[in-house]
């Protein structure tokens, strides 16, 4: 048994089920080892944004990782943007990145890079294996790691040499550290400024989002006056009717400092406290008063439902009954052009019972996310690192996971080109996922950001084009066809420009048992 | 003046005329300034690999650098693979990366991440900006490391408040550290064996591939008896008609030993000693004897066209006459299906004077290189990091470095999906770019790979899916439409599947003025 083969079967028997790939020539042995041995699911992405996405969706709705399969540094170089934003969601991820063989490396030849030093920066642990009787071990360790609460970005380089040698065979499982408990004095400090009376609002994010926490959480805050918030973006939020309402705090800076200045206590809960992703001239950085104290209730990597079930003990909630959803979800909207609004009002109404919702809408975000409050119980999945091109990738992941449920993904068009190639991926496997590909031909967010950093303008025309700076804000000229590029890749899709066409085609895409995409025009 | 409005200034004065964008938030300032300053061309590109890429493509056809707009870390990362393969093409690039603001790093904000660290890997200089009176200064340092000799790849992080703040100005330009010569002794030694008559053949890449210091190494050739290639990837390589016809080392391991075998002695001049681009199993990694001798006339950072003169004196070769292409391109094909050589023929007979040609054409670019020989005389630029996607920005790039010129790509169809949204930057930009997209719905090189590795296999049949894993070599199931693709993104298109047709095609291509995608059915 080689190297690769006895890394394939330690990652089988580590529980990894699905293997993201995009492989090159030095991952000839192992992608060999993924086609004789039989119980790992190969998901090609034609471009490894793709793959590194799709691994993080799989997590997220898995609890358990995925493996990639990358080519050398350039191919982990094209995965590092959503490997970001899968570490900031703390998804668990296994990279296996082909490296030279550990002789050739001397050579620099073209493909000689810095592999570890690419992935560091979005990486938890890297390490590169040094012979082929070590690889199984290693990859066992991989797994661990990648495993560790909440999850992490574990990243494996497999030497070409190291998977074509000889091995001893497949190593054996390793028990990946438990989540360490949040300190009882800390949780007992928290229970008595709950006690305390003084207004406090508790940011939650992680696992605390799901069902079962958040009702304890809500417990909790009924029993002692708690304000609850969710984080502005999330990994996965279990929400919808019949289950407990959470607002997030808000993404513009003025908006976030207003919610959360009445608070005298900030406590955070898998979370760092609140802060804007940006920083702009003449706002704060921290999101919460400067008069307040913050506490943390658990840190990410230690155990957040242990310490809410703790908590709620503490201050008597257990028995208090969670607040949940009573509201109805708004009635479809009849005619008219497309806006923010009415597309939002529209896919609330007709989102399907246990949806998986992708979330990278950007600034239709805050209709979307308040219109489907009350919409049928769905799980709610955001871009967590804030770097765009991750909706695509995460549908396939998601649906790669949860074959049994329909993903609908909101997204937004200056993102969605990024990462587009998913949708190949999604026609070859035939997933079952509904893009409402949101068309406003224009990087939207960044007009608000212009002026929300303050920066004047006063255009000069380009002489050689006729053209201004600003235009790098606009995504027409020419406009992009997104139906064309769709089916260009094998996945159906029809365009709405009012709510008619817009409810037509949505029934269309959540009827198909395929990918369908809609390009919404605005 | 803001830190962005110096800094826009100076790039400016510095003579950097074009700018390739994909901006965020953090880069409001940066864009608000290069919308108010006059004279730099912003080329926007819905990807950051397209621009990086274009920003390679545009160096080796002006040799002098452009700059990029990248989007902290992640926006960064996505540009990494065509930076890689940029250093390795040893094209000049001015990369300005925005950051958060120097105060908001420590918030560890969504976005924050470690960009020295994902710069570092791809680039000969990295710094971050202290404070806006310095980033002026920094800039004009920035353009003069790209443009040291023979190319360098400089990042400069702009924290969003050195931007913003207040400046000094503009800083004065850094002129480059000129390229070392190379030692007299070190050519005095080279001559000596060039005229002990052992046979010896000397490796070529970088300046010294063009036109007038190619003839300079055939007289060389002329007088010693020396053999003269190409590396088998270069930045760029003029030849055609009228030129002096150079073979290149081939890729595939045999054959590039087997034509080094000869030699005794090998030369290489702006190149490293030739290596396999990986390493097989029981295969060698140096592509040249054991027995014979390496010898380097020029290092990649000295000066080789002088170093080149310099021999030619030594040898008593100046007045030697180089040997100038005689050959005819071959007749244009009639008819039938296409394939791999037809194709090659009629791009070959077809080929406009003064073409440049992008070659990313992987398993069909020994037949394009071959047949374009004696081709109108034209400009051949390779990739040369290895990373697959170079393709379609290298030629927006060479496109926007060379408007007078018809660029024609030949692109397979793997490689370009790595960076597709490049054909909408062609579109907005009208650019004189006819690409031949080879849709042979495979990663056909993985293939060969497969085999040449010795990676035996017997696939086992996935029970999720019913597919094998050797199924990821294979991109039908769909096929690509790249002409609803191309169309998809503002690029007129047409489709060819035997020879007729692909006359018809590439000539409308080459009538067009803007973009024009043909693809190639075989």
């Amino acid at each position: 048994m080689n190297g690769a083969e006895s890394l394939v079967h330690t990652l089988i028997d580590c529980g990894i089920e699905v293997c993201f790939t995009n492989p090159g020539t030095s991952e000839m042995h192992f992608v060999a080892a993924l086609d004789k041995i039989a119980g790992m699911r190969c998901v090609l992405g034609l471009f490894e944004g793709v793959v590194t996405g799709a691994a993080d969706g799989y997590y997220r709705m898995q609890d358990k990782p995925a493996a990639t399969l990358l080519h050398l540094g350039p191919g982990l170089g094209n995965g590092v943007a959503n490997l970001h934003n899968a570490r900031k969601a703390k998804s668990g991820i296994v990279n296996i990145v082909g490296d030279h063989a550990t002789y050739h490396v001397q050579y620099d030849a073209p493909l000689t890079a810095d592999i570890a030093g690419i992935a560091t920066p979005v990486s938890n642990w890297v390490k590169s294996s040094h012979s082929a009787r070590e690889v199984a071990k290693d990859g066992a360790e991989a797994v661990a790691q990648a495993s560790t609460y909440p999850g992490q970005i574990a990243t494996l380089i497999l030497p070409a040499n190291t998977a074509w040698e000889a091995s001893d065979g497949a190593a054996v499982k390793v028990t990946p550290t438990a989540a360490p408990k949040a300190p009882t004095e800390r949780i007992e400090a928290i229970a008595k400024v709950l006690q305390s009376g003084e207004p406090t609002a508790m940011v939650i994010t992680g696992f605390a989002l799901r069902e079962k926490a958040l009702e304890t959480a809500s417990r909790i805050a009924q029993a002692t006056g708690l304000h609850l918030f969710g984080q502005t973006s999330n990994a996965r939020l279990q929400r919808g009717r019949n289950r407990v309402a959470l607002k997030t705090v808000p993404y513009p800076v003025d908006a976030a400092v207003e919610t959360l200045r009445p608070y005298k206590h900030i406590i955070s809960l898998s979370a760092k406290p609140p802060v804007a992703f940006f920083a702009y001239p003449d706002k704060p950085s921290a999101l919460y008063s400067p008069e307040s104290t913050t506490h943390t209730l658990a840190h990410e990597d230690e155990d957040c439902v242990q310490a809410l079930e703790e908590l709620a003990e503490l201050v008597n909630a257990v028995k208090a009954a969670p607040v949940i959803q009573t509201a109805t979800v708004a009635d479809l909207p009849n005619e008219g052009a497309l806006n923010a609004k009415n597309i939002a009002a529209t896919v609330a109404h007709l989102l399907p019972e246990n949806a998986i919702v992708i979330d990278e809408s950007i600034t239709c975000a805050p209709d979307f996310f308040n219109m489907t409050q009350a919409s049928a119980p769905h799980d709610w999945l955001q871009i967590c690192g804030g770097s765009i091109g991750a909706g695509f990738p995460l549908a396939t992941g998601a649906a790669v996971a949860c074959p049994n449920r329909k993903v609908v993904a909101l997204q937004a068009d200056g993102s969605g080109m990024y990462t587009l190639q998913a949708l190949w991926t999604q026609a070859r496997e035939n997933l079952d996922i509904t893009t409402i590909l949101l068309s406003n031909r224009a990087y939207a967010i960044l007009k608000h950001e212009l002026n929300n950093v303050g920066a004047a303008s006063g255009s000069q025309i380009d002489k050689h084009t006729n053209k201004i700076a600003l235009d790098m804000m606009e995504l027409d000229r020419p406009n992009l066809d997104w139906v064309a590029m769709a089916k260009g890749m094998g996945v159906e899709a029809g365009r709405a420009a009012d709510v008619k066409s817009l409810i037509t085609e949505i029934n269309k895409g959540l009827q198909n048992e395929g990918p369908y995409l809609i390009e919404a025009v605005f």
